[in-house]
């Protein structure tokens, strides 16, 4: 008997912020048959909570710096607030969710980001991914829900981009099982027209992306995203779904089409 | 062959608010054979946080209200920053620690407390702790580390007393397998003069404790402690040691007497 696909899910904050979207969300992930992963940003509850605390973002040359006293906020909020309320939400739907950083089960490893001139402090670029700690959990019967924070194996947390996190694990999990990655993100998926979410390719392989670079359908913000999406792909990951959260359970359960579907061919 | 003895540990605020004693502690823990579970309890941070954020704790009779904000606070706090503090720093000991709150996992339901005369707001009263979702935990080779948090399987989260998550984890644990429960303390033990570290009663079995609370050495604060330590042990734990966290390298490795030793007989 081949082993049954794993579906590893990534949300962000366009989901996280908004109370009743991500509700919904949760039921339909609760629904998605096991086994299966779920990969949490952060969205602005940080920045709020760090407003409450009276402390501002640390920039240097733009980019936002993870000092000491944020990476105490990120996390008490990705790691606990977030991160737990995600938790008691699936368990109500009756889905063994098991919340996790990076430090649990020592499931991803990193190292502070190394960079010529700036000093991004406490912000974790991943070494590896413990599949086989990953999969002892599921194999157990739980579904590890996972919050945008690493550590150092020496004891330290380090704040680490939820996208990397996603990629990384749907292809750590690949050496085990055939996964499927669910890219959820705040369009309908990619668009021909950026003004126009009906616009939506239904499918890219692999070996269309530079074109479709090169056409400017893929450009900005989809840049880094694509390449995410196509990295996992010639790693191991058998298949993404870049979408909406809101159109999931739709194209999940086959009762409507959305959403683009990149493949390795 | 029998089943290897299980160690679950709490500590409390005297070891958790102190940054030196908490690592001593972690490697000391990291040192105990597997399998062992850790329960932690809150500590002033939760205290500190709120008062960075203008928020000041809400008591009604005297008696502590965990009111929607106050729910937030020690979510992050309990759930995110010491929870994940600790487990990064077990990692470093090479603990196979995995972080977790009652919702994680499904591990500890609760309902919030009924009192007629006073709302608490979230704070939980413990219905049932999954021993079997502990148990599979511990087969797949993590050491759960519990934060003082429930939830009532509908969605939200509850605020709960640490050393009655302790009891009610030891207990349900000793279903599968002999259980030793390591109550860390302020003290060095059951003492019998108050002022006097070195009175410490090295032995009290269940049949005694009544006694000793008629004669006056198990009083005031002691009383809980030790309903809650007789409660586990009537309940099926094999034997209860209470003690200084600091303390406890040397006495479970021998090297040195200390703390009182709780049995059934």
């Amino acid at each position: 008997m081949s082993k049954p696909i794993l579906t590893v899910v990534k949300i962000g904050g366009n989901v996280i912020d908004h109370k009743a979207m991500l509700l919904g969300f949760l039921e339909t992930f609760a629904s998605i048959p096991a086994p299966k992963v779920l990969i949490h940003g952060g969205g602005k509850v940080a920045t709020q909570v760090s407003a409450e605390m009276g402390i501002t973002a640390k920039m240097v040359n733009g980019r936002r710096i993870t000092d000491a006293n944020t990476l105490r906020i990120v996390t008490m909020v990705y790691g606990g607030l977030l991160n737990k309320q995600i938790v008691a939400g699936l368990q109500a739907f009756h889905c063994p969710a098991i919340g996790m950083t990076g430090a649990d089960g020592n499931i991803i490893q990193a190292h502070k980001r190394q960079h010529p001139e700036i000093d991004f402090g406490y912000v974790g670029d991943v070494d590896q991914v413990n599949g086989d700690a990953l999969n002892r959990l599921l194999s157990a019967g739980f579904c590890p829900v996972i919050a945008p924070l690493t550590h150092d194996g020496q004891g330290t947390l380090l704040n680490t981009n939820a996208d990397t996190i996603a990629a990384e694990t749907a292809i750590a999990l690949s050496h085990f099982q055939p996964v499927r990655f669910v890219y959820c993100f705040e369009k309908k998926g990619l668009l021909t027209d950026i003004t126009d979410e009906n616009s939506v390719v239904a499918k890219v392989a692999l070996s269309e992306i530079e074109t479709l670079k090169a056409n400017g359908t893929i450009s900005d913000g989809m840049i880094p995203k694509v390449d995410n999406i196509a990295y996992a792909l010639r790693s191991g990951v058998s298949e993404v779904l870049l979408c909406h959260a809101e159109d999931l359970s739709g194209i999940l359960s086959g009762k409507s089409i959305g959403g683009t579907i990149f493949t390795k061919e």
